[in-house]
């Protein structure tokens, strides 16, 4: 049913390259390695992904906020895990103008620093608690690996991250539950599948008790960490010392958690349901959903061009996001290209042809099958369409998944599956952590940890030690 | 009619500080000084000022973008103009991790050297002018000046600039004016009062050909610059050899200009209406429009509280943003004071008395004059009220200006006027730089430039050197 995806398979990567800078989504050639411009089209893609999540957060009680960027080296070196972790990838700002700051600054790599001294004055009793914060910021990492086009940038324009704070640690993890599950319906509602994993303990986030993470799985066999959820438990509030007033009177150290959404969650949707002849956007985040086009006919252009005027304005009075491509400089079929590449899930064609018989022609982005229908009943027809494109999109993804996601037994059975990046591999682990070293070392591959999003449990043994398994263990090639 | 300013006269600026921290909006004491947090309440009213320079400006043409924040110095060095005013004001990024970067980097102080490279890449022929993008990011300064919350900051967490490309000199000119007509159009609509003045050369942006600038009076007598708007010219264009295959086949170089409002078009509303119980919202940017607020009485607890309810569902109903305070750890007295400090457009009190009489009580925050008001007729009350608020803000803030801006003949008369901070002074000015900056001397104001908002001419003569004078020049004691 889907455009093959050939090109796929062997240059994923190069794919992905070429099709943000030509759909006019993101230019990657600034100036500086790892740094991009959302350009006008991939700007409404990426707000209207946005907005999906801020309406999830803010109807679950969470508030917007801005903090600052740059973050004092002695408030990042407070939280001893963490600055271990990052200080030897942040950006640091030494001078402002002529002058040597007394204290060097880095550029957010992430705020929970930023963050706890703030709550630090804002919280008091147990009657400012539960708080629970986001903003949508820029982070700074100094990669050293290759940096690739909004999946590894020094410069994460686009990073969502919430902030919680609770006055129990059963607070705390109720909330992590919550965020798991307000992760879930985004991804949902994007059509993008993925797995849930409790990340191994070397990999958790620096200052974090544990990690929750999603990943999906690229067309090239390698898994990509979409979104995480952090418990920080106390750790956080014992570093920057923030307690509040208990019911009973007496001083506590408040509980927090941290969860974040990169622009990884919008190379997602990309990835998760483009193909050869370009993107494929969801019609919720389509900043068009549908484009008609006149396909004229000497001597009627006239007619053929205001029968699309008509049909575009009253699916525009219908609440659609249209364009009305009446380009003079372009043929049709470098239209159909153009809009194609840019993701437009529903194309509408109109020719002198379809104008005698009353009727227009549909072309599905995702399926790029044509259809004949009724012009009078192009409103509903356009509502049926977005729905099942959404369905489509999502159950196609879906099961393209799962076929990659295997259950073995045995060392060479997954080692041999990794090798030729065929999905996700799960198989027994005890759960020890010298254990999970020598598998990742053994199969060559990253342990993206025990399953949370499923409760069946495993009857087998650890690969390693031979000993009873806890669980499955998820095995992948990683970005 | 409004409430009376005393505070202001006196203590403007920690009147500014105080209402910023208590009424939620902004906290300004983020352990790097000039940098703030945007609080919830202060994130709502932000968004809601962005979101009506959004629409103006994409009904416009404009597209919105979001570059890099880091800028080569190689980039920044590239006008040399510009280099020369901003390096000095630069934070400077010099080590990536533990390395030290070959070439550093500059906080963008504003985004001219980052679009240019972009911009060279992007514009082949006049097909593709012109072109208006525009972004909403953070920029940064390292000010030598004393820091204000908002006002003056380091980290400036709001800075809306917009960046057009065109084919000739005319066009960019005509953009200049669209650009001050749009800015008029968002003053007026958020009603803060301003005077519109071609900045004196010296004082132009830093490779603009010339600089027109928005101020507004504040309480204390000085102006505050609000907005900017710049012609570059072709100094940006031939400085990064951007250019384009005019109709004629031939290779010219583009114009362009910039135009900015920073978090101070946000401030500037609080400032405009403000009081001396808190900040008070124009409607239209106000996160909560109502709040209705039970004003109980021995066992009518319940239907006060029911009749509440009620009201607050019938005006959600009809569009408005409501809240309902039913805090039970509160009196009246407090909810009151705590609503006049947000300045929430409208108070709705309702009593057992009412309740009897079918009644409301509706509170002008702007007035704090109560009315009594059919229970009934709610809706419709609200809709009065609220367009009367936004009309009397608008027409109160614009004559207390217009009362404080003064045309004098004698250096004398000017000189008094300004050490008493009385306003804005206009003087007759022959237009020389040398007699401009004596008159800066003479008066110890600055100059901001000719009125480009009147087409008055004046019959006069130079106060410095006695010449006929071109036009009346505005000078202020500025922020």
């Amino acid at each position: 049913m889907a455009v093959k995806r050939q090109k796929w398979s062997k240059e994923f990567g190069e794919w992905f390259r070429d099709v943000l800078i030509n759909a006019g989504i993101m230019d990657y050639r600034y100036p500086i390695k790892g740094s991009g411009v959302w350009m006008p089209y991939g700007f409404k893609i990426r707000k209207n992904v946005l907005d999906i999540l801020r309406y999830l957060l803010d109807t679950a009680g969470h508030d917007e906020t801005l903090f600052p960027l740059l973050i004092p080296e002695t408030s990042l070196a407070q939280e001893a895990a963490h600055v271990k972790s990052f200080e030897g990838e942040c950006f640091w700002v030494t001078h402002g103008g002529y002058d040597k700051l007394k204290v060097r600054y880095a550029l957010r790599p992430t705020s929970e620093t930023v963050i706890a001294p703030m709550l630090k004055m804002w919280i008091r009793s147990h009657a400012d608690l539960p708080m629970k914060l986001y903003q949508i910021v820029n982070v700074f990492r100094h990669e050293t690996k290759a940096t690739r086009p909004i999946i590894r940038m020094r410069e994460v324009a686009t990073f969502k991250e919430a902030h919680t704070c609770h006055a129990t640690s059963e607070e705390s993890e109720q909330q992590i539950q919550t965020a798991v599950e307000l992760y879930k319906m985004f991804f949902d509602i994007v059509g993008v599948p993925y797995v849930v994993s409790k990340r191994p303990d070397w990999d958790k986030f620096a200052g974090a008790l544990y990690t929750i993470a999603f990943d999906m799985l690229c067309p090239d066999g390698r898994v990509l960490q979409i979104g995480t959820v952090h418990n920080l438990g106390q750790n956080f509030a014992k570093a920057f010392d923030i307690t509040f007033e208990n019911k009973d009177g007496s001083q506590e150290h408040i509980w927090t958690t941290s969860y974040g959404i990169s622009g990884r969650g919008i190379a997602a949707v990309l990835i998760a349901h483009g193909d050869d002849n370009g993107v494929v956007l969801p019609p919720i985040i389509a900043p068009i959903h549908v484009v008609v086009v006149p396909v004229p006919y000497k001597g009627k252009e006239e007619q053929v061009n205001e029968a699309c005027k008509t049909v575009a304005s009253k699916l525009e009075d219908a609440g659609f996001r249209v364009a009305l491509d009446s380009r003079k400089e372009l043929t049709p079929g470098n239209k159909f290209y153009y809009w194609e590449l840019r993701g437009v899930p529903i194309r509408i064609e109109i020719g002198p042809r379809d104008l005698e018989n009353g009727v227009v022609t549909i072309v599905r982005r995702d399926t790029l099958k044509k259809q004949t229908w009724k012009m009078d009943d192009v409103v509903s027809a356009m509502q049926t369409f977005a729905s099942d494109i959404t369905r489509d999109l999502k159950a196609n993804a879906e099961s393209w998944m799962k076929e990659r996601v295997y259950r073995v037994d045995s060392l060479s059975e997954a080692k041999t599956l990794l090798k030729r990046k065929a999905g996700i591999v799960e198989v027994p682990w005890c759960g020890k952590d010298t254990c999970g070293h020598s598998l990742e070392e053994a199969v060559d591959a990253r342990l993206l940890g025990f399953p949370e999003d499923t409760t069946e449990t495993v009857d087998g043994e650890c690969l390693v030690c031979g000993e009873k398994a806890t669980n499955v263990v998820r095995v992948a090639q990683a970005y």
